[in-house]
């Protein structure tokens, strides 16, 4: 029979990285269009896949978030605690932004929003 | 007549404080519970309101966010890039994680969630 010791409890520290895509929606005759019309959830969903398949499951968390103020840049993404914006991405996009960024700690340049560095 | 030099356009750098409310809304039903039914609307509104109060548009930023998995210690906030966890706040928390946070960069011990340290 095991010794019995105190309960070990599940530590989960904060996440190694955190990723926020901006799903807001707007009226359509917005001119400043939303995130929640380029795809935003698409996006959000195959980083969601990618990152439970990669078995990230609290390293990594994808959330949905509301308007970070990019409306012109959407889709917007940010990634913290490394605060890395990304703008206008699109599905094609993740599996890179994943794959570089996520898994191997290298933002992916080409779609960095210029003004957020 | 002034010189016409380059067009200047406004930079904004990384916020310094991007605060994240939690207001996932769950089924009444399901006994984790959810922050969206312990007031975090409320909670999200007071921090735009003293944010804004206090000038600090394009510098401090207050977004809802999807699930943060922090049901049973909801409301939940996460503060970044400095990757700060509170939990179990109510309204009448806001106005000190706002003071002695966002303005003055000391968190609120109390608050936080011990096992996101």
């Amino acid at each position: 029979m095991l010794a019995r010791g105190p309960v070990r409890l599940p530590v989960m520290p904060p996440y190694e990285h955190h990723v926020f895509v901006c799903e807001n929606l707007r009226d359509p005759a917005n001119e400043r269009g939303c995130c929640a019309a380029k795809g935003a959830e698409e996006i959000r969903s195959r980083l969601r896949i990618l990152s439970k398949d990669a078995g990230l499951k609290g390293r990594v968390r994808i959330n949905t978030a509301g308007c970070l103020d990019q409306c012109a840049h959407g889709v917007a993404i940010v990634v913290y605690p490394e605060a890395i914006w990304y703008g206008a991405v699109t599905v094609a996009d993740v599996d890179e932004i994943f794959n570089s960024h996520v898994l191997g700690g290298k933002p992916v340049e080409r779609l960095r929003i210029p003004h957020m560095r």
